[in-house]
């Protein structure tokens, strides 16, 4: 539930910060939210907390994307170790870092990587069903727990990333089961394509779709039929940071697509999303549309990792910031005289 | 002179980056940016620096403001005490800050402001000129000194912010006359004026034009007939970061039009400039046009200060600390087949 009544004290005060009326755009309505979450007149977002799950994809035996399979394990590590671009973005954000192995297809020897593995990948989707029920709920509760855990630790605010190769072949499904659009609309080239991969990885996917025919409104035959590991362990961190009214920053098109997923578990959890960025996959912005949200950021990203929701960070924690501004009547500032026009 | 072959090793250093190539899209190309511009292929950006410089201005006599004239000097003792946005801002980036009065109408008793007062104010240019040529090279020269001076102590990013009751009329004279483009196109609420009084400011600033014909590409002509005392600041401070190669970030309608008066002080500063958020005032993007700069963000600003430019800042960060990633030889992460197509 949101904290209605402080939302709108909170718009009445910022009325009386040392600016002209609404001139911080954005900022203000952002400020305005995160009161109506956290049920804080001065909420906090620091320190963010990021968790990349990661999971391998059986879809990607159908040859769907520019890199071999083995780049989800060798990311792992590489997160671990602090050389992906979600780990300098994490630093500069203060952020609390960790990664989870919910179904990557090796096994991974680092003690820093969390083991939630609940399947070494999903099965391929083009033949057969990508997981069972079980494996679902076991996915979903793995990002339950760790966001909660997380959680404990006092982070303020959550994003939520995944590495998973082939794991825009899978969002992709899933959005056009959910949404109901072509897949020729939302379907994009993931980590670079080129056009013949492309038009097999539509054909794939419209393929899969006949194939299932998953219930776009069921969360679990969705994931079930045509979900990925790390998607369904997102849809559940974004369930656990909901009922802890902790505000959720959405990364890029994979994660949007957990998002909405997570929203047909609980249809609450979308109050507590901002939208971190837009990716340029064309899916995205279709998934935000259906969230109704607005990204922050258009800064022509493709990289997923929780990546686009760091850079975005800052402008949210601006927007708390701006809370600790004078009021025009403690710094004997004079007001405008029709600035209510 | 930009340093073209950094940029260019930088470029290609990037591709080796654990990521998709091209998938951080605009902070690619802010990386390469700031390479050729410092000359350094691991470029940095911290700690920036913020001067906010205030003036006031006799065209505020004409009723165009939604401001009484004496809020200018209110928020230059705002801002050193801390409470303005450009503060709260400012202590979120780690900048160093500085306020310099170089013509507030009164006297103002704060040692903290830097005192480089040309004059109590420009002279309302809808009947006489502004300021005399002497006050423009004394104006500039203040923005230079103060700018160098803050390079000296080590700032690696230059954001220049702007406090002055009317110069919204002002920068939308110096725009119109300097683009060539209607009045009614370029000027907008300001700090927020109802319909009445913006048609009032639009007949201003076309009889000012009028009265004044200034040489569009002169910028003493311009400053001199339809200047202001902080935008010849604004400008002569950006010429002293460019000549030391320190990336300037562009806040958001006064400071651009600035930015295009300091092109005509000479054309190679605009190779410095980044461009920071685009705000609400219609003026902005037409002048961004003109500097063919692309903003990093639009979150329906219109606050002035430096504020859009603080807010933009951290993506800036965020591009130049996107060099410190892994390379896939260094974490042993498998290249796309197939990535380049």
């Amino acid at each position: 539930m949101l904290y209605e009544q402080i939302g709108e004290e909170v718009r009445q005060y910022i009325d009386q910060l040392t600016k002209p009326r609404g001139s911080l755009g954005k900022l203000e309505e952002l400020a305005i939210e995160i009161a109506k979450m956290t049920g804080e007149r001065f909420p906090r977002v620091t320190p963010p907390g990021v968790i990349v799950f990661a999971a391998d994809h059986g879809i990607a035996k159908e040859g769907v994307s520019a890199y071999p399979q083995e780049v989800t394990a060798q990311m792992v590590l590489n997160f671990v170790r602090g050389g992906a671009a979600i780990n300098v973005f994490s630093k500069q954000i203060g952020a609390t870092f960790a990664v989870v192995d919910v179904g990557v297809a090796l096994d991974i020897h680092e003690e820093r990587v969390i083991n939630e593995k609940v399947a070494y990948g999903t099965k391929n989707f083009a033949h057969e069903q990508a997981m069972t029920k079980e494996e679902v709920e076991r996915a979903v509760q793995a990002g339950y727990r760790q966001a909660s855990a997380m959680i404990d630790r006092g982070i303020r605010c959550l994003i939520v990333g995944e590495m998973g190769i082939g794991n825009t072949t899978t969002a992709s499904a899933l959005l056009a089961a959910m949404s109901g659009r072509g897949v020729a609309e939302l379907v994009g080239r993931g980590t670079g394509i080129h056009d013949e991969m492309l038009k097999h990885k539509q054909a794939v996917i419209e393929r899969a779709l006949m194939l299932h025919q998953p219930n776009p409104s069921d969360p679990v035959d969705l994931l079930t039929k045509i979900g990925g590991l790390e998607i369904a362990a997102m849809a559940g961190a974004m369930l656990a940071a909901a009922e802890r009214c902790v505000p959720i920053l959405l990364d890029g098109f994979i994660c949007t697509v957990a998002a909405l997923v997570a929203e047909r578990f609980n249809e609450r959890v979308v109050h507590y999303m901002i939208a971190g960025h837009e990716s340029v996959e064309p899916g995205h912005r279709i998934a935000l549309q259906l969230l109704n949200k607005e990204p922050l950021v258009r800064l022509h990203m493709r990289l997923g990792e929780g990546s686009g929701a760091a850079v975005a960070f800052p402008i949210v924690h601006m927007a708390v910031s701006m809370l600790h501004m004078a009021t025009f009547s403690s710094a004997n500032v004079s007001t405008g005289s029709d600035h209510h026009a």
